[in-house]
């Protein structure tokens, strides 16, 4: 039997008694090291996306089963969230995070992080260096996830670039745009969210001082409508708004303004575990100032409280 | 005194009597061969845009006068219907067509080609080549516009590319589709639609039919918010839907699917003018069976009315 944190009908809640969860023969079965908590899981409390389960995909743990992989017994792994079938049309074509059939850890058909124990395929784990600690590693998922606008769009040097949004994975994605030597401004009024981000240099602005039709590239991760408008309003002819929020409802869009501006939208979720970890362990990107709280899994109410109030970070979750 | 066909208050009337345009030095005075009605002519007439003054921007003329230029008195012209400043950060990027002063031959601020005369910039014009007639080279613009797609997105001879809508435009659009190699589905029920695509190779499919999430390309061209639905149904994870309609009004989007599908959407507008007049010249693009009838300018309610009739393509018109 093991501790978790049970999501049903949109209520979270503490259980013991949970039972061990099965590893099938490709898969590892993993103890708990930590875990935190994202914007995705407080969208699934609210009733995104219809989930029953133990909530958590951002995690660090020690692999202490394995049956066909024996070797990885003892490593400390992170894990990539999507569980894909290796046989339909979108794994075939090299796209396994887009799998027909896939199961998302604590997001889809899949018992997630926030327990003692949690499963995983084997292929889905990464090392993680020694020179990284877990409170670096539990930052690798949504790392990864700021890292997948750099595999789709190409920033230039000599970009201007506007993101829109500073909270948790508004943070990781000024760190990684920064590296890139680009222009970065920020929109956000919050004197944290600003200090947090001084050693990018970074330029923040305000609504009332948004530059209009002058950016390359604008990021939305604000995870409201509103934020779209904004990039709209912000982004150049030609320019790439870049979606990374994903919220409940529908956005109003005039399709005229996107076709006479040319403009491309591009939406982006999960990206590349090794380049996240690789910027963790040269340590080009700083986590630990985002670090708010860590809370036993027992004290999960709590931690999902804090975790929802404006302008909080990274709420950690430990066994 | 000339003849036009003027727009005001979305009421569409000849006029004898309108003045002579005046070219400024820097200007060519052109006397129109041929014009053509483009769909953004009829949304005009809706009210798509509060436009007064003189309609058209797909035509070929003869240059008659260019003070600054003699030497292309006496040529066959068509030309590029966004005159840009030259100056403003837009242009200086080397973006003309998005200039942020732009004025557009009879869209903006501009007095367009439904008349005896009209004005332009002469270096919007090109030399049309002897072996491209008239009623080729009015299809220069809509051609170019096509080809907008291809200088925006890469097609590959692999790709799985699905266009929405074989009108007007669509027609040209799969033509040039047809020429990377790729293969090509046409969402038309029209039989008329159909037969005028046989020699591109296009497979037609009917809504019914609609394959899910599977296209690499979705080309939007139906002008209605309608066939934005069809695409974001049809494209691939990571796929790219390319939107060609201008309408009038908003479109509802369920901004989650564009993130967690990852898809790419691209605005597409105004295209490159010598690379249409190659394949004109190359007959690599047939244009002659898109035309559907060829009214005096001063037939022009006969002309609008049939050319906003379902099913019809080009309508021209003549001094």
């Amino acid at each position: 039997m093991m501790d978790g944190i049970w999501l049903e009908n949109q209520n979270v809640s503490f259980r013991q008694n949970l039972p061990m969860p099965h590893a099938d023969p490709s898969e590892a079965l993993i103890q708990l090291r930590l875990a935190g908590i994202c914007s995705t899981d407080l969208e699934l409390v609210k009733g995104y996306y219809p989930y029953t389960g133990i909530l958590g995909h951002e995690f660090v743990g020690d692999v202490i089963q394995a049956t066909e992989h024996e070797d990885w017994i003892g490593k400390r792994v992170v894990g990539e969230i999507n569980i894909s079938c290796g046989r339909c049309n979108e794994c075939l074509a090299g796209r396994p995070t887009h799998c027909v059939g896939r199961t998302v850890l604590g997001i889809s058909n899949k018992n997630g992080a926030f327990a003692n124990y949690l499963t995983l395929p084997v292929e889905n784990l990464h090392l993680v260096p020694d020179n990284i600690s877990d409170e670096q590693a539990v930052f690798t998922e949504p790392l990864a996830a700021a890292l997948e606008i750099h595999e789709q769009v190409q920033i230039r040097p000599t970009d201007r670039v506007l993101l829109v949004g500073a909270g948790r994975l508004g943070q990781l994605i000024a760190q990684t745009m920064s590296l890139t030597g680009c222009e970065l401004l920020v929109l956000t009024r919050r004197e944290k969210q600003q200090k947090l981000l001084e050693s990018t240099g970074a330029r923040f602005i305000e609504r009332g001082t948004l530059p209009e039709h002058t950016m390359d590239v604008v990021i939305e991760a604000t995870g409201s409508p509103d934020g779209f408008e904004i990039a709209r309003q912000a982004v150049r002819p030609r320019g790439t708004i870049i979606l990374k929020s994903t919220y409940h409802g529908n956005l109003e869009l005039d399709m005229s303004r996107i076709v006479v501006d040319e403009i491309q939208l591009i939406g982006s979720r999960c990206g590349p575990f090794p380049a996240a970890l690789k910027l963790l362990s040269t340590n080009r990107v700083d986590t630990q100032p985002l670090i708010d709280a860590c809370f036993p899994l027992k004290k999960c109410l709590e931690a999902f409280q804090l975790a929802a109030q404006p302008g909080i970070f990274k709420v950690l979750l430990k066994p």
